[in-house]
């Protein structure tokens, strides 16, 4: 009997934390924090790890920015290849230190008793619509801000990009924010799936892909939401669980007021119902409105349960002693 | 009756060709030239692919160091995460790329005939022995040139960096070139072949890494030889072939004098005693040494053959029409 299959989608701050700038001790601190919560969970389900990487891809855009000019003169590549590339830094890092952990401490495979599970991280595309609404209304702020005359001057030079002024904080570029519709890699994700393996897919949301006509796949200059695209991920591979993991305890009420109150078991219709009512409050300016989708939208997707909480917190989560669990 | 197995090896100009900076255009046009003629070995083989990364981790070195000062002040990561960077980057491109063309006029999928044969990319650890004499004697130069000021400023700061002066171009930090031992993911690779699929692995010669007393690999700054990695990968996936595709169309004697000779057919043999007559001329300088090397290794390793050739000749080679074919 195959034991229940679990994906988890980690929050940028199981990479790099608040105002850290993220160098390698940080991250390899962070992640090793993050993977001895993981290993709580690792007897009881095969799993399937997501994760953001907004501060890498942030970093990677400066450094491209910085290094065009004299007497570096690099080239600045397009935000589908940074989002490549922090699949390979971050896959890496979960990829070597949870794996080291499991080596040491983790079960045994399930195929190959002598040995422990193993961890290996797939460069994943994920596929959205061309006609996605999010083209025509870019809104995700990504990489440096710029004064009002780079602004203008990028303008010229990349009439296609959308400069907007950031309240009092400079001009930055935006990017559309589409809806995943597909993991493209989804197969090779199965596959090693059932040879047994822990997998890391579909980091940063994904590398973005439109299909043309033909069928074939190509990259744009877009960012997906890590929850939604960690949803469709959860959908593609047949999980019973969906965990968000973040930086709070669970979902509240009436967030970061006197009347707070922290939500332990909902059904969808409850969260829906809260969501018309505007009852979670400000927690929704921040990054719980996508999480609340995600979770939404895996439970209408036949999903059993998705966990919203913190990495430390995962494990009693599972077994219903913490944090906030939906239901359909 | 599966088909042969075979690991081709992608050299730098297979991404970035001579002079160029490597832009995004510029990747896509060059790899998109290589796919096509893998297109033509993909019938009849099943294929693994590994590729070069020195012009991709160069621009990254160049950019984080760019991006280091004010600014921007973002950390500089260290050669084990560059790498892993540049696996996730030429990756993507590659299954991307490679994908498309399997889609619209690739044969069907030996475990699913409704489909296509389908890429993926595994990030790939490489292991490599701790007590390897490199360590003690880096000689791979990376990174930017720097000025004797600048270059006694590292020292200072990085007493474990080794810089040297590079005759008349400035000083430059050198690292160790160790031999790999493992394919860390070679299972990975393998589960995925049996699944069908073509796998790039091992790019840029795999992330460094040394294992522990405890069995736990850890990242190390080194760069290993993508010839010889890739070595490792085809005798670990049991390949036939290995083909190391280059800017050559074949291997000469008395390379580029009078009395140059192509090579078709040649055993290891009369490779090792070539060898040491010094007969290859002056093509050992370049890369050609780090070939015939990993070469003879396959043989010695129970490898079939190892074809030298350029991407264009590739598929003529392995009908033994073109290249050089070496044999046991």
């Amino acid at each position: 009997m195959l034991k229940p299959l679990l994906v988890i989608a980690l929050g940028g701050n199981a990479m790099i934390k608040g105002k850290q700038r993220g160098t390698i001790e940080e991250q390899i601190e962070n992640i090793t924090e993050t993977a001895k919560q993981i290993m709580k969970v690792v007897p009881k389900n095969r799993v399937v790890i997501t994760h953001g990487n907004g501060p890498q891809v942030g970093n990677i855009m400066l450094q491209m920015e910085a290094g065009s000019h004299h007497p570096f003169n690099r080239p600045v590549l397009p935000m589908d290849i940074c989002g490549a590339m922090t699949q390979g830094q971050i896959g890496y890092l979960i990829q070597n230190i949870l794996g080291n952990l499991l080596l040491k401490e983790g079960p045994p495979s399930r195929l190959n008793p002598q040995e422990k599970i193993k961890v290996t991280t797939i460069v994943t595309q994920v596929v959205v619509s061309k006609d996605d609404p999010a083209f025509q209304n870019p809104t995700k702020p990504v990489g440096p801000f710029y004064s009002k005359e780079q602004a203008e001057s990028i303008r010229t030079e990349h009439p296609e990009f959308t400069i907007i002024e950031d309240a009092g904080r400079g001009y930055r570029r935006v990017v559309p924010s589409p809806d995943p519709t597909e993991i493209y890699e989804k197969d090779q994700v199965n596959k090693l799936l059932e040879a047994g393996f822990i997998v890391v897919a579909g980091g940063g949301g994904g590398i973005p892909v439109i299909k043309n006509e033909d069928s074939t796949v190509q990259g744009v200059e877009a960012v997906i939401d890590k929850d939604l695209a960690g949803e469709r991920l959860a959908v593609d591979v047949n999980a019973e669980t969906f965990a968000i993991l973040t930086d709070t305890d669970r979902v509240y009420l009436n967030y970061n007021t006197p009347n707070a109150e922290g939500i332990n078991t909902i059904t969808r219709a409850e969260v829906q119902k809260y969501l018309d009512e505007g009852a979670f409050g400000t927690s929704l300016k921040g990054s719980m409105g996508p999480k609340l989708r995600a979770a939404l939208r895996f439970i209408k997707d036949g999903g059993k349960r998705v966990i919203i909480t913190s990495p430390e917190l995962a494990a009693d989560a599972l077994e219903g002693k913490a944090g906030t669990t939906i239901t359909p």
